[in-house]
């Protein structure tokens, strides 16, 4: 990709996505613009800017072609290569997300877990063992690791992805309710579950 | 609050309300915008024009008094007031949600819990019991439920979201992975995990 794109339109994308696998496999085989403006509730030229975006999809007169829509849909986000990541925080957050099944169907692979709390290491999610944090940075290393899902208190956050940084890897999910301040080298997307809360009661609020 | 203000504003307020509370237990009782542009990686002018969508919160020519900051926007979020809410799906992340303790401290208290599954009826998440689908309704109606988190797979989620229309729930805190269409007089404010996970790899295939 040449063109800086907004992360406004990056945003989007998986939504696309998610309407596409649908159609796909509801057997529907090209949909214009207008049909799926009226299926997601966003203009038909929100939609044809988004693609634009992306070269157009090639539309004809008689709408894109929903497979090859939603394969270079899959391409644009990574989706045709697979992702080893690690969860550090083995509690209830990290193991919902070490159990979700839906993650792996997308090529990201669950390969790791760490915690610091005795009473979690040695204990098992989805046939992965929890392991010390000592042990993160060689785990990283000799295993490929892209992504580190951090679902441990805000206090530790800060550190643990200091360490990240030091072993490169190349994406955080961050589920601390911190900012992480690393090398622009590192991605992160944060997670942060209070804030929608918040969103929510400020929208029943008004 | 007479005028419109946009989503993307309201998404911003959860962030001001973290970092005041941050500053307001280290002490710091003035802050300029230009100080809290610096801290929060925002140009001060967009601070400032936030903040105007709430008559500007009386800044000085020596900066904002963090306290009455905070309590202003904790008021306008709606963090004055209290919140019932039960969690449907006591899977993993449903369990993960219940045991969050921070929600407590902001006012949402978890008051019910629900599943369609024998096995997770009955067992308890924080001395909460999980209790039947079919009492739901009821549940609803007599104990002031405001918000419902769905923490179910989609296939569910839209008949479960109409149900929970029928009895009146102000707000659904969404994170099944499918749009819900309901009438304008719900809020619903979706955390779709799977589409955070794809900007991240967008990010990292770029």
């Amino acid at each position: 990709m040449e063109k800086e794109i907004s992360q406004a339109v990056i945003s989007r994308l998986p939504r696309y996505f998610r309407y596409l696998e649908e159609l796909r496999l509801s057997g529907v085989e090209r949909i214009s613009s207008q049909e799926l403006s009226k299926l997601m509730k966003v203009t038909a030229s929100q939609i044809r800017q988004d693609f634009n975006n992306f070269g157009g999809f090639g539309q004809q007169g008689y709408g894109y072609n929903v497979e090859f829509l939603y394969q270079e849909i899959a391409k644009i986000l990574g989706l045709d290569r697979k992702h080893n990541f690690i969860i550090i925080g083995a509690g209830n957050l990290g193991r919902a997300l070490g159990n979700y099944l839906n993650f792996e169907r997308r090529g990201f692979l669950f390969k790791g877990m760490f915690d610091q709390n005795p009473d979690l290491i040695g204990t098992t999610v989805r046939g992965t063992t929890v392991m010390p944090m000592e042990e993160l940075e060689d785990f990283i290393r000799n295993n490929d690791i892209e992504i580190a899902v951090l679902t441990i208190p805000k206090t530790g956050a800060v550190s643990v992805a200091d360490r990240l940084a030091s072993c490169n890897i190349r994406g955080i999910w961050n589920f601390a309710h911190v900012d992480l301040n690393l090398p622009g080298t590192i991605q992160v997307e944060n997670v942060h579950l209070s804030d929608s809360l918040m969103k929510l009661s400020y929208n029943l609020t008004e």
